[in-house]
């Protein structure tokens, strides 16, 4: 499991007074950048390099989040297939469960998608213990 | 059946050169300005009254958005439950069908979850003709 | 003068009911998309080849934007530099000027800035007449 | 001086490998959160009650900043006024200052622009010391 923190920003509040739906997958791609570090471990980003392309994300909305307090995003490698992998997110305030999704993300090299390479399937399951996600 | 245009911006192209997954959710936001009008015919907003909440959505991502061309949003009703809603949306650019997604939204007054009164389930049957979502 | 009309987005309004300022720098971003066509025609955006950067922006907010109509942002070139140029914007709301601003952009190439060539600075200037910014 | 760190996203990353121009007001905003704080201390926002407008703000960028290393925004307030107080930004990342601004707030009462309290006016000195700002 990997977790960072967000602290939710005055924008980010809508007029409901809770942070927008529109913002979370911003904060759960903050939350995957150790999963995109196993790929790109500089994270340069080279351009033709960057082998990752979302196929799918999901989200569901529990509780609201507010303005004044950390959030915290934990993060599972919750399913590692031949060509993609699925990455399951929970985002947590004062100790709720406020959203929680899932990504598929695809292995692509040159435009392709190849299969994922065995050292790299091997450290993604090193984060895959006591995912609560049930795919 | 709603449709919006909208252009992408720069910011909203990612290093690998296409507009970011996300970039759609506030894409499918403005799509879904039609719908909010159902419920606030003025738009104003007010806090204590506006009465619709995103329970969860979901994105597929078929292809590659690019910065040069206008994007279209498809938006239909896909199902009126009894205190919720679906809406399916679709993105095209260039003839192409690049994203598409459901957010499911609740109606929502004082707190409470309430049931959908009969002249909003009228107005929102009216945009459920030929949706291609199969929910 | 370019014109671009966008449409506030419920995300860009802010809890106190208006678009927040943070939003300001991508409409302006949206309503440079013709001036960055006239470096890069096909708006491919080749990451070694887009020649623009932003040295300097800034922003007066003069009055709210509210959620329910359309902005119109108003676009000039307000000075054409030797390595550089300003672009003066301004975006209107149901007849009253809302917000306006600046943005210094520097021609560079290959890592360094460079004279701006003339026949950009011939198409530049096309889009001088009646600015009202006082720079 | 506060301080607050950022960790810059992947979507905040443009074509040309570094982090957006649209992005640092955002990020300013997050570091005026404890600014915000002086002014409604449990950070409610009522939408009636947060007494402060964004007048101005501005920004220079003076060098890229890349997506691997977090950034430290410094935050002074550098002016106070009657009726309005001005905040200075500095973004650095390893160790270099890449982008700094002002912005320009204004105290609202009632829809009124109105005189900052002695004892906020206080506490918005304490935050004053060798800001390097020269307005």
């Amino acid at each position: 499991m990997f977790t960072v923190k967000v602290n939710p920003r005055f924008g980010d509040i809508d007029i409901l007074g809770h942070v927008n739906n529109t913002v979370f997958p911003a904060w759960f791609e903050t939350a995957r950048k150790p999963v995109m570090q196993i790929f790109d471990p500089e994270l340069t980003l080279e351009r033709n390099k960057f082998p990752l392309i979302m196929a799918h994300n999901d989200f569901d909305y529990i509780s609201p989040v507010y303005f004044k307090f950390d959030v915290e995003i934990k993060t599972w490698i919750s399913k590692i297939g031949t060509k993609s992998f699925t990455v399951y997110h929970e985002a947590w305030q004062e100790g709720k469960l406020c959203t929680k999704g899932n990504c598929v993300i695809v292995y692509i090299i040159n435009g392709q998608t190849t299969p994922l390479p065995d050292d790299i399937k091997k450290i993604l399951s090193e984060h895959t213990a006591n995912c609560p996600a049930s795919l």
